[in-house]
């Protein structure tokens, strides 16, 4: 062996070495995580419990603010609510980041079937539709299960309205099943116009209703008619399917009164506990600010907002002063557009690489199960490890995410950082989705108060452990 | 023993010896009812589970007429459907009798809370109620959870808008819960225009929400004065009461574009199967054929009106004919008034003694459980006696009522004639009653067979019997 190869193995030697040591260093880090954190878990756990005020957060956003779809006044409320909160909550750095947001308003809408019986129908434009002329458009309406239906139709539905009867299904996880019906709602105006359909209607993206409709965003396509499009109940879906699988003619008025205005100026909400060793790197905690302007967005997203807040709240009331800086963002415009988080990518894309976790509480207020990840072999095991500290609550299931577990951070997500979401009972979250029904009578104290807990514990740890979440 | 006494003595003994005969005559009767009956009993179920038409009966009274209030066009398309159809399913004596029902319309309605945030309420003026102006009620609302509570404010809600927050309660079965909590509904504008109130809001008698209001019958009383009252929804109704809690004012416009017309004509149907032996002798089989001016009626009481048609069309279509008559009576106005039953009473009233027994069908078409019985305890013990052919189908449970099972058959019940109900589960009849939601989705076909098929037997066995039903 010549000395230049025996150097070269020595190096090879303290290389390995070293590595090993490193995987080591992470596999006791891993195991301690849970042990070392036990007793400041434990404060975030009864402080959240004894002292949180998630509820009255939740209570003053949905009762006094009311829904908060992007260009309504109630949105600006509820970021100067936002705030004037974090500010009282001894957050640091609290400010707004704005964001051009569209500006869609619903105005006046209904639907008739008109023969062969008439029917008022119950409906909700959809997100984005446009509106018809004030005596609306007048058409047959042809009832496809899918988009096989409609292009076997083909140029056949020209001239009519399409009926989209796509029943979300029981017997798939709900986010699933959500994701396979929703489409209809999504691109159904678009489908159906390139045949020369006139108007579009969807069945509402949901298992149970009590003639419930439920909204969404919709879109259209360049180069492709715009064509008024609005959810129907599950009742008015199967009455038509049924009128149409015995031959009837169906005629159907449908009058929208939607809008879309100028765009408009919204803002993402910040605030901080600046991190006492590396506070250049950033745990980022979030939820959006903005609904549809329908019942009172307490699940989606108002839960999630307070639930980031409070889980910071608590933190801060605690005097504890992690490592790491936890950062707060409130999103805008998440319902219609995502363009809170298009504005926070394009104001802090510089810093992407110091954001070692992006977090997002999406899923309602009911009680947590879990949190679900984007991210490296290793983050996962450290992210298991952390989660431990909640096994009484069973909020302690970590899965891995296909794509971003969340909607505004995915802009982070496809930027590297490591992303992470809450998980709910989500069991009955679609039943009020979008709905009149988003209210907060639909939550428990308790379980709010749960996720506060959880999510604090989840943040406080990835903030202040000593090595940071590897990517 | 003088001779006119050993003659008293004797007759006693002959007396006495009659009725342990007739009593024994009576047991054996019993026994034998379901045993004597089975063959007959197989050939209606056969019959109604095989070439039952409910379903198609109903899905054209739904779908193909809708909702049905006394007063407008559908009720008198309905009623003349029922009339064609009974002729077709092979009734005899196929006609209708003229009844004069109320005539009150809905007109446009909406309320919004104006203060301490605005919120759109979604409303059903309640049935009866007086309109408001075009500009509608604008006045501050006093929450109150019972009538205990409003007696305590007393004048303290004088040009207020009194709001009933009164649960159905849970934890009693449905009947009862509906029937403690409907009262607010009922007599609750009554009592707060005693104490000055201007409009009268009423929680939603259901245990279920996805923010669905439900309507109903309100009445008013002779020298006091009429204000407009609606059902709210649980959500809106929770919603009022957390921010009165709070001590915030909360201000109201209500609008309500409803109308009291002149009475109008309509009509019960009736059509008979005759009977071979004792036709002046009725067994009456009933549904109303009236409903609310929501949804489509199919559940309250669509289902009842073909339960009943099509129990005795698979008697007819059999070629079945009972020692008695039977005759189906589909009542109008059952919903806001019962002059259909009162016009039947007045028409009937000097034949109420050969009516043997009044049955109605009017708690849904979801699985039948059984009988609900007003009468004698030997026609209880023959009820339960008939029901053994039901016990496969678990529509075999008879329970005596306290007062009529059935309100339209209550005139009969009250003028002597034993009262029969059909009994379904109704474990989520309350979640659809008088909403936009009691459509045909809410059935399920073979449980709307096997109403057919028990309330066939019972109906069969009844006419035929070999001893009338005693009072």
């Amino acid at each position: 062996m010549r000395l230049i190869q025996l150097v070269i193995l020595s190096l090879c030697i303290v290389l390995v070495g070293n590595l090993v040591t490193i995987q080591a260093q992470e596999k006791t880090l891993e195991k301690n995580l849970s042990k070392d954190y036990a007793r400041v878990a434990s404060q975030i756990m009864g402080a959240a419990l004894v002292e949180g005020q998630a509820y009255e957060k939740l209570e003053h956003l949905s009762d006094n603010i009311g829904n908060r779809l992007s260009g309504s006044p109630q949105l600006n409320q509820a970021i100067e609510w936002a705030m004037e909160t974090m500010k009282a909550d001894g957050l640091e750095n609290v400010h707004s980041e704005m964001a051009k947001v569209p500006h869609w308003v619903r105005g006046q809408e209904s639907a008739e079937i008109l023969t062969p019986a008439k029917h008022r129908l119950t409906i909700l434009g959809l997100g984005g539709t446009i509106g018809t002329s004030p005596e609306g458009v007048t058409a047959e309406v042809v009832v496809v299960r899918n988009f096989d239906e409609l292009d076997k139709l083909g140029e056949q539905v020209k001239g009519k309205i399409v009926l989209y009867n796509s029943p979300m299904r029981k017997d798939l996880p709900t986010g699933q099943a959500y994701g396979e019906a929703v489409r209809y709602r999504s691109i159904g105006a678009v489908r159906a116009a390139k045949y020369g359909a006139v108007a579009a209607l969807v069945r509402s993206v949901t298992t149970v209703s009590l003639n419930t409709p439920h909204t969404g965003a919709m879109r259209y396509e360049d180069g492709v008619a715009k064509i008024p499009t609005a959810a129907v109940t599950i009742e008015n879906a199967e009455l038509m399917q049924r009128l149409f699988l015995k031959g009837q003619k169906i005629t159907v008025n449908l009058k929208l009164g939607a809008k879309t205005l100028p765009d408009t100026e919204s803002a993402n909400v910040i605030g901080e506990i600046r991190g006492s060793e590396k506070p250049e790197e950033i745990i980022l905690v979030s939820g959006h600010l903005d609904s549809w302007d329908v019942g009172t967005g307490s699940n989606d997203d108002g839960a999630g907002c307070v639930i980031a807040m409070e889980a910071v709240r608590t933190i801060a009331k605690l005097k504890l002063r992690p490592k790491r800086t936890i950062r707060v963002v409130l999103f805008t415009n998440e319902e219609n557009g995502l363009y809170g988080a298009f504005a926070y990518r394009d104001a802090h894309k510089d810093k992407f690489d110091k954001h070692i976790v992006a977090i997002e509480a999406d899923s309602g207020g009911t009680r947590p199960i879990g949190f679900s990840f984007k991210g490296s072999d290793i983050g996962f095991s450290l992210i298991q490890e952390i989660s431990v500290l909640l096994r009484n609550l069973r909020s302690d299931n970590v899965e891995r995410s296909q794509g971003s577990p969340g909607a505004d951070i995915s802009v982070l997500v496809e930027g590297g950082v490591s992303g992470l979401g809450l998980r709910n009972d989500s069991s009955h979250y679609f039943d009020i989705h979008h709905t009149d029904a988003d209210t907060l009578d639909k939550l428990d104290r308790t379980d709010l108060a749960l996720n506060v807990a959880t999510m604090g514990i989840m943040v406080y740890v990835l903030a202040d452990m000593p090595q940071s979440l590897p990517r």
